[in-house]
C-alpha cells in the first residue's frame, strides 16, 4: 500500500531549462526520483521516405546512463539497443508527431534525445512529457530565428503511468510499485480530453474493463496537472 | 469505406496443423491474406534470471519472410532485428506468459516462433492467436510424453486488431485499411471477459475515450469468435 | 540401406504456384519432406559494379525458418548469417545467372529469396530447382507487362544431390542419409547434358574417380526428371 | 589569444556529490562548460584473466550524450563505440589502477562510468579527476560497510590538459582553444610530483622539447590545484 | 592463350618454414605470385559439440591482407567476414579433417590460420596445400613434446586449381586467367589417387562432362607434383 | 637486466622493399623479432569532411595476424576491432599527417595498412617508422607517374619505444621487457629535434619527470639511428 502520497497523487515535478546549452532546446524533467534530459537537435534534412514530400519529421532516441538504475545496466554502445529501448523510442516519436502538422516544419527534422540520468519508474512517460515541452521550445526558437516561415500550431501533450498494485489503482508508479504491479499502463493525452496512446499490460493477471476505466481516470487527472506546466514553461 | 464485409466482421480464419512436423507443435494460421506459421520448441533450460527458481519460461520470436510484403523487405539476417520486430516479439511473449503459471512448466522453456509467410495487416495479433493454440498443443504433448509432472491449467487467449478508418470503427483491419487508419488498436483478451493487453495508437489524429470504447467493443466480439477455435482445435 | 525407394529414385516432387501473391513470382517446391518457398522480386536498379554496364543482375538469398529443422536453429536475425548460408546463397545466385544473358534484363535486378519451411536434406538443390522455375515465371511476367523490351532466351536448369552411403550410390539424399554419407555431392545441370556446378565432398573418407562418375550418372537421371517440370509448369 | 582568464589559470571547478544515488558512489564534475557524471559500481567478480589471482580490478567506461556537443553526435548504441571512445576509456582505467594496490580490493571490480553531459574541451581529463574522487568514495564506503577487510591506501591523482595555441602555452583548454591548438597534451599526475600519463600530440606542427617542458609545467600547476579537492571532498 | 608456361605446367612452388616462430608450426607457401602464411595453433579444448567425445578437432580460418590484391580490399575487421571468406575457410577445414583420425588427437584442437600476403589466383588451393604441410609438422611436434600419446597416421593431401580458358584446359590458374575463365575448378586429392573435394563451376558457360574429365586429369598431374613436397619437407 | 645488448642499443633493423607488389608502395620492416608489412594504397577521393576542401588525406589501418603473437589472438574479422587497435591506428595516422602539407596531395587519400606478421614488442612504433618510409615512396611514385602536380616537401619521421624496467632506462623494448616494464613510452620525432607524439605511461608505478627525461633522451638516440634509413632507402 502506498503510504507517503495519495493513490491519485503525482510525485513532485520539476523542470530545469537549458541544461545542455549547445542543443536547439533542452531541459531536465524530474518526477520524483526519475530524472530525464530531453534535448532537441534541428537538422536540415528529412529521412529518405519523406524526400520531396514537403514535410518535416519528428523523431526520438532514448537512452539510459548505465548507473541510472538500481543494478548497473550494460551500456548499449557495447551490445546494441535492447528491444525495450526500441519500443520506447518508437512510442516517444509517434506521440510527438501528433503535436504538430509535419507540413509546417519546412523540411526539417527535429530529433529529440531523451537520456535517463536517474530511473525510479515512469521513464518513458517522463520522457514524453519533457520532450513535448522541449520540442515546443525548439520550434519556437526556429521560428524566432527565421528558420520557419510561420509559427506552427502546437498541440500540448503529456504522458503519465498508472497501474493496479495489490488491487488498488495508483497514479504515477515509482519503481518499487511498478515492479510488483498487476497492471501497468501508460497514457499519452491532450489538453482537450483526447488520447494519443493508451497501453495497458497485464503483468500479474488479466484485468477487467472496469479496472482499465479506473486507471484511465487517474491518468487523466495526472495529465491535467502536467499540462499546467505548459502555461508556466 | 469497407464494402466486402461488415464493419464488425472478421476475415475468414483457417488453422492448418502440424505444418512443421519437426517442431514440438506447429500450425499455420490464416486470417484472410495474412498467413503466419507458429511453432513451439521445448528446451530443457531457462534463461539465467530464472535459474534455480523452479519456474519455466515462455518466450517468442517473430520474423517476416522478405517477400511476405507488398514491397520486398530486407532480410533481418543481414541488418539485425528492427525496432518493430523487437516490439512485436516482446508483446507476443508477454501475452503468452499470462496463459499458464510458469511454476507448472518444470524448468522448461517454450520458445514460440511466429514467421509471417504473407502479410496483409494484423500479423502481430494473428501471431498471438496462433501461438496460443500452438503453445497449448505443445504443453499437452509434453505432458502426454511424460515430460511434465502434471497437466497445467491453460487460460485461452486470442488477439485481434481494430481501428478507426474515416471515422468508422472497423474490426480486423487489412493492410489497405491499416495504412490509412486514424486509430490503430490491438487487443489481447481472455474468454472470461478480461484483458491482457490493450494498445491504442493515434496514427492520424487523437481520439476520444468514446472512440476507444467502441473499438474495444468490436475487439471483444472478434476475440469471442476466435476463442471458438479453442473448442475445435 | 535405403528401403522405401530405389537407389536411383527421387522423392515425390510438387510445385505450388503463387504462394506469395505479393512477389513478382513465387512458388513452394516440395521434394519429400523438404519444402522451400522461392520468390522473385524485381528491382529497377543494379549493384554498383554494374552501373552503366547495360546489364541486369540475378542474385539470391537463402534462409531457414528456425523450426524447419530437427533441432531448432537460432534465428540469423539475431546472430548474422552463418558461413553455410553465405555458401548456399552464392551457389544459388551463380547457378541462376547461367540461365539468361544478363544483357537482356534491361538493367533490372531479379532477387530470388529461397526460404526453407521444412528441411529434410537437399535444401540447396531444391532451392535452385524451384528458384529457376520462379525466375522464368518472373521474367515472363516482366515481359508480358511491357517491362522488358524482348523476351530473353532462358536455359532450363535443375539441381539435385547424390552421394555415397555405406558404399552405395544414392540419388536425392534425405537428412537421415545425408548425415551419415561418405560422399555428399550436388550438381546443377542443363537440359542438353552440360554441367553448371559439380561439388563433391568427402565426408567420411576420400573417394575414387569411379565413385564420382557413378554419382554424377545418378544426378543426370534425377536432373532429367526435374527438367520435365519445365514443360508442365 | 585567451582574454578572459590567464594563460595558467584553470576554469572554475565544481563537484556535486551523489548525483546518481543508486550507484556505489557518484558525482558530477564541472570544469567550466564541461560537465561529466562519474559513477562507480562495485561488482563481486573480476575479469577472466584475474580469476584466482586474489586481485581486484578497476576499469572505466566513457560515453557522451548525443547532445553534449556543438553538433549532435550519433549515439554509440546505434553504431558501436568509436576509436576515440576506446582510447579514452582505456586511458581512464589505466590511470585509476595506479591509485591502489589491486591486491587490496578483495576480488571486487570497481567499474567507473564517465558520462559527459556537456562537452567544452578536456572531457577525458575531467573524467579522470572526477573518477578518482568517486573511486575513493566508493572504496571507503565498501570498507565502511564491511565489504573490504582493510581500508586500502589510496594515491590521490588528478588530470588536466594543456597545450600550445598560437605559440602560447595554455592551461586547461576549452573547446574553442583545443580545436585550433598546435599541441594538445594531457597529463595525469600524483600529489608527490610524479607522473602517471603524459601524452603530447602535435596537431598543427611538431614541437620542441622546450615546448613540452613549458606545457608540463602548466599541467603541474593545474594538477596541484585539483588535488586540493581531495582535502575538502 | 598461355605463353610463358605449358598448359599443364604449374607455377614455381616454394616453402619457407617457421615464418612465425611463435606458432605451433608455420610456413609460407609461394605458388608464383600467390603467397600464403599457414600457421597452426594447438589448443587444449574442443568445440562444444565434441565435448566428452574423446575426439580432437581441426579447423581453419582464412584472411587476406587488404593490400594483397590488385585493388585494395576493405579489412574484414571493419565489416565482418565476407561470404567468400566463410566458403573458403569451411573448405580448408573440411579438407584437413580428412588427413587424420580425429580420435587420435587426444582432445586437442588444431587451428590453422591461412593468411594471404599476396594474391595472384589459387589462394584457396595454396592455403590447403600449405596448411596440410604445416598441420603435419604441428602434429609431429606435439607428439615429440609428449603431448600426444601416439603419432597418428597422416594422409598426405594437396590442392590445385584448373580450368577452361578460351576453350583450353589449363592447370594452376593465375589471376589474369582465372578472371576470364569459362570454367573454374578446385580439387583436393590424396597421394593414392582418391579425391577429397571436387568443385567445378561454370563462370561463362555450362561445360561438358568431357571438359570436366580433362580438367580433373590436369589437377591429378599438379597434385602429384605438390605431393612431392611431402618427401622433402 | 638486459644482457644481450646495451641499454641504449636498438635491435637490428631491416627493410625489405616491395613485398606487396600490387600496392602503391610496400615494405616489410623488421626490428628484431617484430616484423610489420606497411603498404600504401592511393585513392582518388577524400573522406566526407574534406570534400571540396582542396586537401588530400592520409590515414592508417593496423592489424595483427592471429599467429603473430605468443598466444594466438582471435581474428578481428570475427569480433570487430579492439580498443587497442583503434588507439594504434589513430596514432599512426596522426603521426603520418605531420609529414606533408595535406594541400599538396591533390585530393587523394593515401591509406597505409600496417599488418604485423610477428610481434615481439614495439609493433606500433615499427609500424610508424615503416609506414613513413612507404608513404614517402608512394608519394614519390604518384608524382613520377604524373598524378601529383608537384613533388611535396616531406618531413622525415620515425618512432621508437623506450621504458623503465627494474629501474633502468632501456631503448627499444622487446616483449619480454615490455611486459614487465614500470614505464612504457612511445615517441615519434623528426630529424630536426622536434617531437610529434610523446606518450609515457606508468604500468607499475608513477614515474618522476627525471625518469621521463632519461627515457626521452634514449628515444632521441634511437630515432636518429632510424632516420638514417631515410638516406639509404
Amino acid at each position: 500500500m502506498r503510504t507517503t502520497r495519495a493513490a491519485d497523487a503525482m510525485r513532485p515535478v520539476e523542470i530545469i531549462h537549458d541544461i545542455q546549452p549547445q542543443a536547439g532546446a533542452s531541459l531536465m524533467i524530474k518526477m520524483g526520483g526519475t530524472h530525464v534530459i530531453c534535448a532537441v537537435s534541428v537538422e536540415n534534412t528529412v529521412p529518405p521516405f519523406l524526400r520531396d514530400s514537403g514535410q518535416g519529421w519528428i523523431t526520438a532516441e532514448y537512452g539510459m546512463l548505465p548507473t541510472s538504475t538500481n543494478t548497473r545496466m550494460k551500456r548499449e554502445a557495447g551490445r546494441g539497443r535492447s528491444g525495450r529501448t526500441y519500443e520506447i523510442q518508437r512510442l516517444i516519436g509517434r506521440s510527438l508527431r501528433m503535436m504538430v502538422d509535419l507540413h509546417s516544419l519546412d523540411g526539417k527534422t527535429f530529433r529529440v534525445d531523451c537520456d535517463v540520468i536517474n530511473a525510479d519508474g515512469g521513464t518513458r512517460t517522463a520522457s514524453i512529457t519533457g520532450a513535448a515541452l522541449a520540442l515546443r521550445q525548439a520550434i519556437k526558437r526556429e521560428f524566432e530565428q527565421g528558420n520557419l516561415a510561420a509559427m506552427p500550431d502546437i498541440l500540448p501533450i503529456a504522458a503519465i503511468s498508472a497501474g493496479l498494485v495489490n488491487g488498488q489503482a495508483l497514479l504515477d508508479l515509482e519503481y518499487s510499485e511498478d515492479s510488483r504491479a498487476d497492471v501497468d499502463a501508460n497514457f499519452v493525452m491532450t489538453a482537450d480530453g483526447r488520447w494519443i496512446e493508451a497501453q495497458s499490460t497485464a503483468e500479474g493477471r488479466p484485468f477487467s474493463p472496469e479496472d482499465f476505466t479506473a486507471i484511465a481516470g487517474l491518468a487523466r487527472k495526472g495529465i491535467n496537472e502536467l499540462l499546467a506546466l505548459w502555461e508556466c514553461a
